[in-house]
């Protein structure tokens, strides 16, 4: 298996999401509005994978220019088309930001150096996630008691990420330290990562996972059966609020109903310290016909209305802990000065 | 449209539930294992449709005996099919229940009378159960306030019932007082009878209804956007603790953190007064299949464990009021003296 996304050859390589784990097909886009569209199509999707993307998307679009003359509108061009993607995940603006201040910082140089910094620039974000993620995991393990069945919603692995993972990332530590772990695994409606890809990773891996629909997350907690909840993150206010995939809030709620500790594991490229608290996160509303079918199919009928927020907000209140690479952050949370 | 369930010709008439709201198909049954594996497979139900379904299935039964002197053992062998098919509605065991009282009271009768006296019990328990729906619904509707949005998850309408529904009975009185009301409908996974059947039989009366994923239901009420939540039952234990379609308890978990009044709307007949508590009330778990599936398609890799728990218990704690044909009952909840 590829990661979930590659730079090879002038191109970008991604495994597409929308077709796993039944398909394992792999698409090459050589222009950044492909990337674009597959940002918005969810070929590719997670907040770190996204601003992995946006940034070889820019690195494409730069790659393209011909002429020195033309590179600054065109890179207006490019990231004023890679930010209209999506609006919800932080990291895709801190991707487009980052390689913002390294195109300013290469104004003098000839073009064909501007666009070798600016591919190194990408690779750069790209590597240094799966860094990040894996001093998550070293943070976040300790916090997943030994024999534990771990809740997780959506899918916050490899494949949302340049590798190894956020939230499974630190399931993955404390199963590499030979704690005895099993995962519940919510198939996270409409687009069903948890049950696509989150099943599929760790199975891969593994780490024992049972597959529940989101609606039987707090019958286990109450039959205490769940020990403790980990989730990834699409940003997260300087207050600690947190937008994480739709149905995070309802599984916090829950868990703090039950005593459960609910975490979210991010890189600080997720937290937005310009926001202060998470009313001010835009939530993406998506097409309605995400909700409408199932397995690709209508399973109602096709002129019921229907609401498709992808994201939700769970107030910091709820959170146990914030597992970055900085280290667990805990309440009252304050990201002012961190970054 | 029919009913959900008919009795014609000596047959039993069903529309196939599992096939809803695409294709609208009629089975026919002329013995009582089809019926029972209707039940089984879900071609029919709902707690109180159930207990029709099993009326039926002895009638069915029982009209095909030959001679009087089988007649006990086939009542016997018939019974013990039914029983073994669902274990926790509670109406199917209440209808099995009532049909052996007749069976009972006519022993002495010739086999034609006994056969026409067991008929017309099932045929009984199908028109009372019409009327008790229409008693609740004048119960219930004005806990509905105007121009509320009311969350239902699951089906408990027409489909689930002999006719005009429980709590979407409910619903429907508030929107026969002329009352503005709007539904959110849980798609309720993995088996979709909020998005195949809710919002079909919602849409085909005329109120509005908005198609939800089971996981966006907190978020609304964070919103704002729900006022009121209405859900049937499959058992209610004495102390008011209420089984019904697992997704019911995290329902009811979230609408206490919300301060939303949560209502359950059942017949008497879903009253299990010999339980004490939801503790001792049997929990169907379904075929992994169901989950793993989702509109007829493999949606994770085959092998991948599975949890199915078909329902869930609510504790009483969280019932604002339990809303049946003899009024609405509110906590402390002690249903030992009123059947």
């Amino acid at each position: 298996m590829l990661p979930a996304i590659e730079w090879k050859k002038n191109r970008v390589v991604m495994i597409d999401q929308r077709k796993l784990p039944l398909k394992e097909i792999y698409l090459e886009y050589r222009r950044y509005d492909q990337v674009a569209r597959a940002i918005e199509t969810m070929v590719i999707r997670g907040a770190p994978a996204i601003g992995v993307a946006a940034a070889y998307g820019v690195a494409l679009g730069v790659l393209a220019v011909r002429s020195g003359k033309d590179i600054d509108r065109a890179f207006e061009k490019i990231t004023r088309r890679l930010e209209r993607t999506r609006p919800t995940a932080r990291n895709l603006f801190w991707a487009l930001e980052r390689m913002r201040r390294t195109f300013d910082a290469s104004r003098g140089l000839k073009l064909a150096d501007l666009k070798r910094r600016m591919l190194d620039e990408a690779r750069a974000i790209e590597t240094e996630d799966v860094a990040t993620n894996e001093a998550i995991g070293r943070h976040g393990r300790d916090l997943i008691p030994d024999g534990a069945t771990v809740l997780t919603h959506c899918n916050a692995g490899e494949l949302a990420t340049a590798g190894y993972g956020t939230a499974v990332g630190v399931i993955r530590a404390a199963h590499e330290q030979g704690k005895k772990i099993r995962v519940f695994s919510d198939e996270t409606r409409p687009f069903l990562q948890g049950a696509r890809l989150t099943c599929w990773e760790l199975d891969r891996r593994g780490i024992p996972v049972v597959l529940i629909t989101d609606n039987m997350a707090g019958w286990f907690m109450r039959k205490g059966e769940i020990q403790v909840v980990v989730v990834g993150a699409d940003r997260i206010a300087r207050n600690g609020d947190t937008a994480n995939k739709i149905g995070t809030y309802s599984v916090a709620v829950l868990a703090k109903e039950h005593g459960i500790p609910f975490y979210v594991a991010a890189p600080m490229s997720t937290v937005d310290a310009g926001l202060a608290t998470g009313d001010e996160i835009p939530i993406e509303e998506r097409d309605p016909r995400e909700v409408r079918e199932a397995g690709g199919r209508c399973i109602t009928l096709p002129h019921i209305a229907v609401r498709n927020p992808a994201f939700d907000v769970t107030p910091a209140k709820h959170i146990a802990g914030i597992i970055t690479e900085k280290g667990v952050f805990r309440p009252p949370y304050d990201f002012r000065r961190v970054q």
